[in-house]
Formats: structure tokens, sequence, C-alpha cells
């Protein structure tokens, strides 16, 4: 019966992915005699954790219960109290976890704490599911840096526009939405300025019942963008444009007259994208979801800086080699040298085709 | 209890296809008492029919009996004598038919000629199994024309070269064998002149237990490949060279003195797709299998003279756009001009993907 | 993405199935800007409403919000004040409801007075979901009668004992989990008095993180089982015993000495099922599993007067046609006129097999 | 490319169960050159086995062919010459065996003999489908005995009558076509004097499309069936009477006038079912098809003397215990002594269950 309490406790958690970055999403259950007398997961950070909410609820209840949650509790003190003393100052005598926190301040902490307070505890119930719900937190928590999807749509000859340069739409209405869900559960997405000067995107989230929109990041070296710019102007979410450490001062300051544009300026004339991802993770930023254009995402593909691709694939053919291949990058000598990546996930959506690979070994 | 009986006859007739065209994949079953007393298929043109080997195989027991068989028998006086009349002059009590003979010298008149002759006759049983078998017979008796086939490897964007050239190899031996085994499926494979001056390949079927090899069709405008390309001097399968009407004609002379290859003249200065597809429709050719490069495969895609395309997908990327892209035809000018597929079947094969999509209507 | 969310209200409400009696098990999510800002579900009879209890998570922000419930939100003063009142006080501008309520009270209701309000309400979404969840309450509302499931384990031959009347074990340990958390599910396990003779059962149920015992009902017309029996001594559950008109007053007297137990008198000298669940009805048991002995099951069985049966099969056999079979009424003259079943569900539960059959119509 | 001819051997051998016993079902494929050149299967004991039908088809193609056959060929001198003789003469180069021969006089000699002449052989493609097609085959081998069947049709109760005997129909359409299949398949239906004294039942396989009928054998120690009965008197099929030692032999002359009816008498005064085994495997008898009654049913369990089991339960209920139950033998004293079974297949056809269990060791 404890995978029953943990399950709805990670259906929980799931449902809330997207909106608790830079913390995990965790979902908690409290059980007594057989019945659920709490339930809580975290919403937002700065906000209750999953445990806090869960043992709102549960009030007096709690005492000699069993609380299932999907993550150790915490045991240090940062914008709560931790969890691990609530739970023992609760009465509650067992704890099951799905996966424990990779985060070494925390991890192991939360549970002898538990049981040096006399707490039966019971881990690993479900812990593949749970460690695959916050994969964007553990990559960031081992790493350091965020983790970096590439995104594409294209036909089934690897163009993104025709000769002409015309590219709407390539991939269905289906196709779409999936991708505007994608931006919600990302904490960034990112494009070149050449993407900006091309189509002026709004870059936000537009699902029919709403979203989040993550922090819009544009590679611009130069600060070449046109100030008035949709990112730049609408305050629809944060904009961070980066550039190379001798862009103009000036255009900054023309930039960042708006309250949501950062300007990040890296030590080099160029963007490195080590550089890059090592300042995102300092800056919290646990998943970047990379949109484009073909050179930007041939920067990531070069330097095999990517966890994985998702491929939207449209069952047309433009059929003219010159039309704008997908990724233009420096590319690989031989075919031997090419990323070697693997399948994941095949699925039709809509009439398209959506194809998730991962790269084999991370470079 | 009919399913059961057209189902075999169905398996015998499958494990033929490749090996009777122009004739039709065909299997019977003959059935006395419940107990089959005859199987046969037909093996080879000009050989026997289904039915004649399986009434061989009956001997006296034919009497009374039913025989399931997949097509419609034949009624007209061909390379054999009528299976209908073997059929009636047997004693046979029913004939079930899965699929109906669309021969317009055929159709329905085998049916009718059993039933006049007091023959119990039960059609459609598993109809859409061998309709689907005989895919090709059908599309030819219809049109007059070969089914085409496009059929290429490449990499996820789209690319079947590096920059530098190299192609080797982009997919995985599981994919190799399956274009091998469906060479032996079709009746004539399909390439440009360029192919075979870059490869010089072999263009036969190469399967661990041996195969039929197609007759292999080379696109030559001028008749320039070189007079000791494998495929003019191995003998291996036919070599049909296709040239335009003004190609010399002492390079003819060269090429055809090998007794496998044939050099067929259009009647144009150019090779014009639909002639072509004409020709050899006339030639009794069924089947086409287009395996590029990248300038036919473009010139098939832009008159959308093709009925599907199998496209091989490693999981690898070459990530530079100039970097040779798989299709190469004029294209198309905007993107809803596009010719639209039907994604139809989607698998892992190794680590690669097969992709087969279909026109959603012929042009 | 409506299903998204109400998919999450309806597992929070599913987890609670069994705890909610006679109130229905409800799920709620507020969900503001394509995120989750308040979750719950109805607990227990007597505490907060689902809606409750979401929208106390959400605070200031279900201002403009959505909320996701699995049946339509009441709109009477019973326990708690309507909810509908509430989600137009904190000026919620969207409700999304599963299912409908069918008590005539309440239904539809609430969707007016919301409508009124000028929220927007959407209905129907997972309808046949919530429905199904809640199918013991919707049939109570509907026909005043508990919701009857017999539920038998026996041998391949369809026996309970062998000859000598030995029964221990039938089934295998997943099965006889499987019963006991069908005891949490339901309100009320109904045995005969001869099967308390016999066994001197304690009919709690016994999950190993704990569950909650239905009320034990024992069909006991004379009051003649032992006053020293568990389910009249234990108090581990309410015990009901249903006598006949002319049953022992001094023996009544005896057994409610013990707070846990009633004794219920019919209104004839015999007890008569549908009076028996008429009373049950009345008292709010809106689900009743009975587990025999094979008289009882025999009497439920000739009345048609069950709305499901679960077999346990066990891959054993008795082998002797004089062992005690399963069901023991009156049955059948002749096999046409037996109670006709459709299989609604067939697994492997360990080495057993479970059948889960409903009656076509109920009698 | 080996299994899909061995896949097509064995689903030409499939084809033929029912119909080639006391021989195993055989198939056979001529491959050359990746083509079919012959096909055949085994049909019947005494005609040509599947090794001569294939080849004779194949003609002189057969030289450097390689031939897929389900079962190794034979090498000793039978009906017909052995196979093994007759692939050697006729020139092939390899041969792909499925299964190896478990008889004593052919088991490995016929490869022996294939790669003495310098044939190339493969063994065990698809061997497991082979083993199972041939089940009754390899149990009659190995233990001289046949294969034996429990059939019954039951109520969920485990009734087959009610208690005024009426007993038509338990089970439906669907799965009373599935017992005449299963006669067809079966060497011998096996039934009690009391069914044929009740039912005067033909016991014959009546399919849509004719089928094989069993031989019919009778339990009758005293030979005390009316001579007028079907199965004595219609000669459309075989039929064996087993009676005791001392039963009368005028009877047995009255019974025995008709030429399909044989007598077999057991050496002591009642039938004792491992000497019925015995005999019926010396008989060539390689599977019993054992329908009833209960008596008779209840005496092979009593003794653990079956294979398998097969249940057709339909969704219905007699509810009376008196009700005659489905197997009626000594049974068993306590529960953990009941023969423990496995069960193999569940499946619905049309209303009904049917249900396939196997002992889980044969005693
Ligand atoms: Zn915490
Ligand atoms: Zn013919
Ligand atoms: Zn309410
Ligand atoms: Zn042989």
């Amino acid at each position: 019966m404890d995978e029953k309490w943990m399950k709805l406790a990670i259906e929980m958690a799931k449902s809330t992915l997207g909106q608790t970055s830079p913390n995990p999403a965790v979902g908690a259950v409290v059980v007594k005699d057989g019945r659920a007398v709490g339930m809580g997961a975290h919403l937002k950070s700065g906000e209750g954790h999953a445990e806090v909410n869960a043992l709102k609820q549960a009030g007096d209840e709690a005492e000699g219960a069993t609380i299932y949650v999907t993550l150790e509790p915490c045991s240090h003190y940062g914008k709560t109290p931790p969890c691990a003393d609530l739970i023992i100052e609760k009465g509650l005598k067992r704890v099951v976890i799905a996966s424990v926190d990779s985060n070494p301040l925390v991890s192991g902490n939360g549970i002898r704490k538990l049981e040096d307070a006399g707490i039966e505890v019971t881990t690993a119930v479900l812990k593949e599911e749970a460690l695959q719900l916050n994969e964007f937190f553990f990559h960031h928590m081992k790493s350091k840096k965020p983790f970096v999807t590439l995104k594409a749509a294209m036909t089934l000859d690897g163009k993104i526009a025709t000769e002409s340069g015309d590219s709407k739409w390539i991939t269905s209405t289906e196709a779409r939405e999936d991708v505007h869900f994608d931006r919600h559960l990302h904490d960034a997405i990112l494009v070149g300025s050449n993407t900006v000067k091309a189509d002026d995107p709004a870059l936000t989230t537009r699902l029919p019942n709403g979203g989040i929109s993550p922090v819009r990041i544009i590679l611009d070296t130069q600060l070449s963008i046109d100030s008035s710019a949709k990112v730049l102007t609408d305050g629809a979410a944060p904009t961070w444009v980066i550039c190379g450490k001798g862009a103009s001062q000036e255009r900054e300051s023309q930039f960042t007259q708006a309250d949501h544009v950062r300007v990040l300026r890296m030590e080099k004339e160029s963007i490195e994208i080590p550089e890059l991802l090592s300042v995102l993770g300092d800056e919290k930023i646990l998943s970047v979801y990379v949109e484009g254009g073909s050179k930007v995402h041939g920067a990531f593909l070069d330097q095999k800086l990517f966890d994985r691709l998702i491929l939207y694939m449209a069952p047309k053919i433009i059929g003219n080699a010159s039309a704008k291949s997908v990724f233009n990058g420096t590319g690989v000598e031989v075919m031997n040298e090419a990323p070697g990546l693997i399948f994941e996930e095949v699925k039709l959506l809509g009439r398209d085709l959506k194809l998730l690979a991962r790269l084999e070994e991370r470079g």
C-alpha cells in the first residue's frame, strides 16, 4: 500500500512541474490508520514545503501518522524551518521517501535526524519515478549547470524554411501547443539575436489556460538587436541579453531601461557556451530550452553541450538542398565523429512526429 | 474457420513476395472435411499457379473439396490453362477467395465461370490483407505504371554526407539489411548516373541467405558513366541505362556488349519521369525502388511522382548546413506547397528509426 | 489542459475512497495562470469539502483563478456553508466540473448559482472517471439502497471447503490482501450467523498500514450467536445484528451491553433482504460487501438483489461433489433462468484469478 | 532470414494439427538464392512426409538449396524411405531444423547422416514454437501414454446442471465451437457410460466446414450402455468401449456387430486409469480429451492423471448447492492436498471465460 500513497504524492508533485524552480517539485501525503489526513505539494519557491502543507491540513491527526514524501525532507534552515524538525515535532511515527535529496547540504541528513528521533524511515519507494520527475533539479544540483534541451521543428528533409525563407507553418497546432507546455516547464528559453531580428518573437508561454513564461535569454554579442524588440519592451517575462565583454555600454543602458531586462556581460569578447552555462547555473537557471536558430543550435551541438534533443518533424518535404537546414555549426568532418544519440521517445502528435533523443554521454 | 485456412494461404503467398513478378503472389489451400489435402503457392512467373500446385498435391481428394485462394482464379488462357477450368474439372464444390483480380481481362470472369458450373463461391475473406499483399501488382494493373518508393538513409538533420563527403556509415547493419530485403521485393532499383560515378555500387541484393537482385536502372541522359562500371560489367543482374534521344550511339554499343545491359532511349533529349514510368510500366516493371542520389529524389519529389517514402534516420547529427542534404530538386517556394505526406509506419531498427510515409494523394 | 488538472483532482479523490462515506470522494485544484495555487480533497464526513481545503491553500490567489472539482459544488446549507457561495465570495472566474451531483437537493443548483454570479462553468471534463469513482454514492443517491457486492473465494470447482470442512487457505496472500482493501472501501460487511458461529471471525480490515473497518452486519434472525463472539465483544468496529421481529429481547439486551453493538429488528419474523437493504440505505450505508456464507449469498442471488460479484478463484480442485459449494440458495429450476452476468474484469492476483462480474440488469 | 522461412514452415505444420496423428505435424520449405522453390506439409499418416512434398515441388531446383523443416528429418526406413537420404540424394547444401525428433529411433540420427554427407545443419531455429506445436507427439514419445486434457463447461458456481437436471445451454455458441475444434485436434474423446445413458451424444466433430471426429472412448465396466446408443450404431467415427475383465461376452458380441466398434477388456474387474492410459498409448492414441461426466473427471483428478484442464465458465449462477457439481471423485481431505495447478491462459470467448490450467507436476 506504500506505493498507492507515494503515487498520489508523485502525481501532485508532477502537476506542479515548472512552477517551483529553483526548488524541486515535491508532494506529500499524511496517512493515519489507512486514511489520508493531509495532502500537499510545494507550490512556489519561498512558500511552504510539501510537508508543511500536508501537515497543516492533518492538524492533530499527524500524531502517530505516516508521511509519504517524494523527496527527503529538508534538515537545514533555509527560507523555512527544516521539515525534518516539523515532522519530529508533530509526532509522526513513520516517514516514507521516494528519492533522496542530492543537495550535499541535505542528502541523508534529513533521514538521520528523523531516525535519531526514533522515527521509522523507508526509502526508495517509486524512486525512479521521483528521480525522473525532478531531472532538471538533480542535474543542476550535481553539475551546477542547467539541463539543456535543444528543440527544433523541421520537415522530413531537415529544413526549417523554404529557399525563399517561408517557414509558416512547419508543424501542426498540436506540436506547437506541446512546445508552449515545454516553455512552461523550463526556467529559461534561449535564442540567438538573428531570431529576434528576423521574427521579433514574444517567446512567452501561450497555453489555453495560461502558463509560466520562462526567462528569455538572447545571445547577442554586440547588443545589436533593435531596442524596440518585443522581448525588450513587452515586460511579459524577464529578458536576459547575453553579450561579449566589449559590447556598447550605451546599448546596455538603453536595453535596461525596462525593468524586466538584464544584460549579462561575458568575460570574453565572444559568448562561450561553457561560461554561459556556468553563469546561468549560478543564477539558479535549472533548465534551458534552446529554440535556435540554426547557428545557435550548431554551437551547442559542436561542443556537445546539451542533454537532449526534441525534434518535431512534419510529414512535409521542401526538396531543395539550398533551403535552410535545421542545424548550422561547424559540424563534423567524418560521419563517425557525429555526436551519438539514443532515441528515447517517438510519438505522433497530430500529423507530426515528435522525437526525443538523448546524448549517449555528455561531453 | 474460413479465416484459418485463408490466413495460411496468405502466409504462403507473402513468403513469395519478390519472386513472382510480374505475376502477383498467390497462395492456395485445398481442404476436405476439415483437413488440408493440398497446399501451394505460385513460385515463379511461367510456372504453375498456386491453384495448380495445391490441386496437384490434393490429387483425387480434390473432388468435393473447398479451395482457399488469395486471388480470384484466372479464367483466360495465358501461359497456363485457366485455373477456373481446372477447379471445375477436378470437381471442387466450393471456392473461397480473398481478393478479386483487378485485371480487366480476368476480374469477375473467374467467379462467374465457377458459379455457372454450380460451384459455391465466397469472396472477400481477409480481403484487406490480400490487397495489401499485392499492392505493387494492383497498382500496376490499374495505372500501367510501377509503384514508386523513394528510399534514403540520413542523419537527424537531413544529411547524407559530411561537408567533406564522408557518408560511411550513416545507418546500422539492421537498417542496411532491411534495405537489401526491400531490393529483393522490388522489380527494379533506380539511381542517377552521379551515384554510379561516385560510388560504383553493385546495386545487388546481398542477404545472408541470398535474394533476388532487381533490374538496375541508371538514369544517364548522355550515357556518361564509365563503361567499366560494375553495373555494366558484372552481369550480376539486368542493367537498364536510360538516356536522352540524342545520346551517343557509340556509347550505347559499348554498353550493350554485355548481355545483361540494355539501353532505353527516351523520346526527348532529357529524361522525363512520366515518360520513364510509362516505359517501365510497359516493360512489366511493377515496382521501382529509387535509391537516389539527392537530385534524382528531388526530381521525383518535385513532380510528386512517387507513392511512398522510406527514410532510415540515424540518431546522429552532422550539424553543418553545407553538408549534403538528402533531397535536392527545385523544391517548393512556400511551405504549404510542400507535398503532404502521412506517416504510416514508424519503428526502431537497431539504433535507427525507420519512417514510412505515403503521399496524401498522388499528383 | 483542463484534463491535466481534472486528472489530478480525480487522483486525489480516488485516494480517499472508503474514508468519506456517506459523503462522496471529491478532489479540487485551484489553478491561476497555469500554476496550481491550491489542492485539496474532502477527507472525512463532517470536515471541510474539497473546495474548502483547496481554496484555503490558495488564499488570495483564488481571485481570478479557475477551480477544478470532481463533483458539482454544493449549494445548500449542510454541515458546512455551500461551496458555491465560497467560490463566488473568493472571486474565482471559472469552475470546471467533472460530474454533476445526483442529489436532487443539489443537482444543477450549484451550477446555476455560479453562472448567475457571472462565473464561467465547464462541465463533463473526465465525467466517466468521476462517475465511476463515486459509484456507491450515486447508486445510493438514486435508489436509497446500498450498492451490493457479493464476494467469495473458491476453488476451480466452485467449492469453499473440503468435505471434512477444511478451508484454509483457498486463496493466496495477494487475494486476501485485496479483500481487506475492499473491506476498507465499503461501508459495511455482511455475513450470516452461521459464519460467526463456525469461525468467530473479526471481520475487520487488516492491511499492512491500517485501514478503515466497515460496520459489521450479522444476519441472525433469532439472535442466536454466542454473546462472547468477537464481533460482539472486541469493540474493533460497529456491529449491527439484524434479527426478526420476535427475537428475544433479553438476548438483545445482552448484545447491546457493548457500546459498539446495535440490534436492528425487522418488521417480520424473518429477515427479508429488500427490507434490510431499505433499512441500511436509510442508515446511510452506501455499500455492502457480502462475504457469505453460502446460504446468505444464495438468498441475495435468488432475489437478484446484488450489483456485482467478485470471485477469487484458486487454481485448485477439491474434486468431490459433496464438498461445500460456494452458493446455496433455492437456485434456478432451468438453466436459462439463471441470473445473467457480464464479466467486467478478469485478472491474475498472485496465482489466483480475480473475476468481477456485474448483473446484466438488476431485478 | 532463417526465421522468416521457418515461420512459414511452422504455419503450414500448425494448420495440419489433428490430421496427421500418430505422426507429428511437420512443415518444410525449400529455398534457393532467397526464393521459395518448394513448400509442403505432412498431410496424413501413410502419405508423404513434409520434406518429400516440398522437394517434389522443388524438382531440380533442390540442388544446392536449403530446406527448412520443423522437425529433424527421419533417418530410418518406415512407411516411406528416410527423408535424410532423399535430402542427400537431391543435393541440398543446407538443412535448417526447428526441433529435434524425440523418437529414440530417430533422434540425432538424421542430423548425423546429413552432416556425414557434408550438408550444413542448423538447429533450434524457432525451437520453442516447434516443440509447442507437437506437444501431444513429444509427450507420447517420451511417456508412451496419451496427453490428457480434462474439459468441462460449468457455471460460475461450478455447476453443470440445475437440481432438476437441466443443462442446456451452459455455454455460448463460441465456446461450443471451440470445443468442436479441440475434438478435431485430439485423437480420442473419452466419456463415462452415464453420459451415454443420459444424453446419448454423438461425440463427433461438428464444425461449419467439417473436421475429424476422434475415436470415441466409452468407459463402461459392465458394458451396460444401450446397444442402440448413437456411438454404437451411427458409424460416424470409431468407438472403443472399455470394460472390466468380467463383462458379458454376449454384450461384447452385440456391440461389435458394428464395424466401427471395438471392445477393449481391461485386466481387472474395474477400469484402472493407469492401465487404460497404457493401453491407449500402445494403440497410438497420442491425446485424449476427457469430456466427463463428473465421476470420470473425478477419477482422473483423484489420481492426478491429467496434463491440463480446460474450463469454459459461463457468467451464470445456479445458486443451489445440491445442483450437480462439475467434478465428483473422492476428492481431497484437506485443502493443501488439492492438486496444484497454474493458470496458463485466460480468455473471453463470446460471453464466456475459457480457462486453461496445467498441473504443476504430473503425479
Ligand atoms: Zn522542507
Ligand atoms: Zn491461374
Ligand atoms: Zn461543498
Ligand atoms: Zn521423413
